[in-house]
């Protein structure tokens, strides 16, 4: 009997260490973010093309789960927002607003776009765009632990909580009183009743999908004035850790190994390469775009075409790194579960 | 003295030994191809976007150095050539004709254009094209040992062999006579008489720029009428030696390793996968796709959307191979210089 207890708490030992195995390898606690200059717009034939482009460049980072993308403007002009109404930027500037806009507005869900879309010229060839198709994009009855909602217009009585349209055939009630209009990441009850007219919630930070769940959530957007604010204007605590720059001029990729990291930055440059973003940035007083990277790497040695088109190369290079990420993080993985 | 010519010899074997290696690293014996159903084309939402389309494919197997694309029919049609008039072949099977019409405009170098493609409504949106820029793809005065060119229409003393339109200042005099508007591959004489009114060279099977010279030199392009006949109508002798079907459903790329090959075939599937163009092929058994190919790959484990489009998926894919083709051979010239 004693025997039979051990056997049953040395099970349910393994199965507690399989769970939290599980869960390690399910959440992912680092992030990626991309970064180009919005003048690769400037290089489509038209209105139509340049829409896609910027679709192109949305589906090749959600194909391999980029959590931030970052335009940089590299003509020296001074966006600082995407939101508001643009009277009086130049055509020049528009380029990286423009894409900000389009990749905005992809990324979000299609059953919120009509709230946070407004028509917009920016936008006018949106229908071109194929889908991002990413996880967070749910079909009305896809079942998943966390949506993406807007808070909506109705008043609640007061401690009871606002509701949230996530897209279902309910609404669903969140834990806290939120500003209608309000885009917010919500975690579903793990039990819901029936017969309510509505479903639970709780309002969470929208890393946790990705941080507990092990989802990829999509991304943001963020515009930079130039090059360096890229680096400097880092949303993250501490910055990026780990900074590559890509250039055909750049070494072998496959010599080369990663670390372990918190936060990586891939960043590449328009038609000119990032030459021409350190030339224009003035913050910037060197003219090797190297020193300012951790790593300068070609990622398609041997090509077979005089340029690689920055659309190109995000797929391109994100195959080749996405190879070495993944070895980076099974090594720590195996380290852990050994010690 | 005796010590100073053996020191001689040996440096004579020392640099003989280095030309070798150089001779050997920069011919490359191997080809690739690429397959994939010309029904990619119906995914696009306008003319100019299936043009565009056509070229993002074109450009994504330039970039990888990709010797033959073969367009395979999924939807039954009998396609056999892509010369002459099409009249009457319906809206579906013209996809896959439309498709190697471009690919193969792309790929003829801009000055042999008007030659070899008149005017032609597949061709209407040309002009938005982007460029391959391969190394083929000369401008007036770049230099190069060989060109490629067309046998222009006058005739020469019989045995004084044809002049040559490649795209210089002056024609060039090859060896043969040949028929007039033939396209050829002409490897110009190390030395020209610069008072001379034409360059002087021969006529070189299309390969010989890749084999001798180690240049990738182009696409050539095949119709098949289904999937099965990509594999059965191989222009080498023996067909390919290695195969590699794609799909998500395959196994991991990263735990997969390539040994040396003479012709690699990376066949992809359009909008339904490689289960579709199965499906349709009529000398064709099986339902499960894996079973026709040596590796049937997922080349994007944990991807972020969840479809990956064919053209999005020959970069990934080819991304993922060009490192495994790299140290494929590069273990076998070590080897050869090590014995
Ligand atoms: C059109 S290319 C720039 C070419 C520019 N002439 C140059 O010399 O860098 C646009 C961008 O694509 C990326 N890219 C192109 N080829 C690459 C390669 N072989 N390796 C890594 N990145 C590349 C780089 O980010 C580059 O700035
Ligand atoms: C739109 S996808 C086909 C998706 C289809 N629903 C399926 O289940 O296969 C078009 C083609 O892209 C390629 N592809 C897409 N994702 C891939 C992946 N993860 N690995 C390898 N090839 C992929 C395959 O050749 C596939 O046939």
């Amino acid at each position: 009997e004693k025997e039979a207890k051990l056997i049953k708490e040395l099970d349910k030992q393994k199965e507690e260490e399989a769970s939290e195995r599980e869960q390690l390898e399910q959440s992912r606690a680092y992030t990626v973010s991309v970064a180009l200059p919005g003048s690769v717009l400037e290089n489509a034939q038209s209105p139509e093309l340049r829409t896609y482009l910027a679709g192109q460049i949305a589906r090749a980072c959600v194909v391999f789960c980029v959590d931030e993308i970052v335009v940089f403007d590299e003509q020296g002009e001074d966006v600082k927002s995407v939101e508001g109404e643009f009277k009086g930027v130049g055509k020049r500037g528009h380029a990286c607003i423009q894409l900000a806009r389009i990749l905005q507005y992809l990324e979000c869900p299609q059953y919120l776009r009509k709230c946070f879309f407004p028509k917009h010229p920016d936008l006018q060839y949106a229908g071109l765009l194929n889908p991002l198709d990413s996880p967070h994009h749910m079909r009305m009855d896809d079942e998943s632990e966390y949506r993406e909602g807007v808070v909506v217009d109705r008043t609640t009585k007061p401690g009871r909580g606002s509701l949230v349209n996530c897209g279902m055939r309910k609404e669903v009630r969140i834990d806290k009183q939120l500003k209608s209009g309000l885009r917010v990441t919500v975690q579903l009850n793990k039990t819901q009743k029936n017969e309510s007219k509505v479903y639970k919630g709780t309002v969470v930070a929208p890393h946790v999908p990705r941080t507990e769940g092990g989802l990829y959530w999509g991304y943001s957007v963020r515009l930079a004035s130039c090059l360096s604010a890229v680096f400097t204007e880092s949303p993250y605590e501490n910055g990026y850790d780990v900074t590559i720059g890509t250039s055909e001029k750049g070494s072998n990729i496959d010599q080369t190994t990663l670390s372990p990291f918190k936060h990586l930055l891939v960043v590449f440059g328009g038609l000119q390469g990032l030459e021409a973003s350190v030339d224009t940035d003035q913050n910037l007083d060197v003219t090797d775009p190297s020193v300012l990277f951790d790593l300068y790497l070609n990622t398609c040695p041997s090509q077979g075409s005089r340029t690689i088109r920055t659309e190109e190369a995000i797929l391109v290079s994100m195959a080749g790194l996405r190879q070495k990420i993944t070895a980076a993080f099974s090594d720590v993985s195996n380290g852990l579960l050994k010690s």
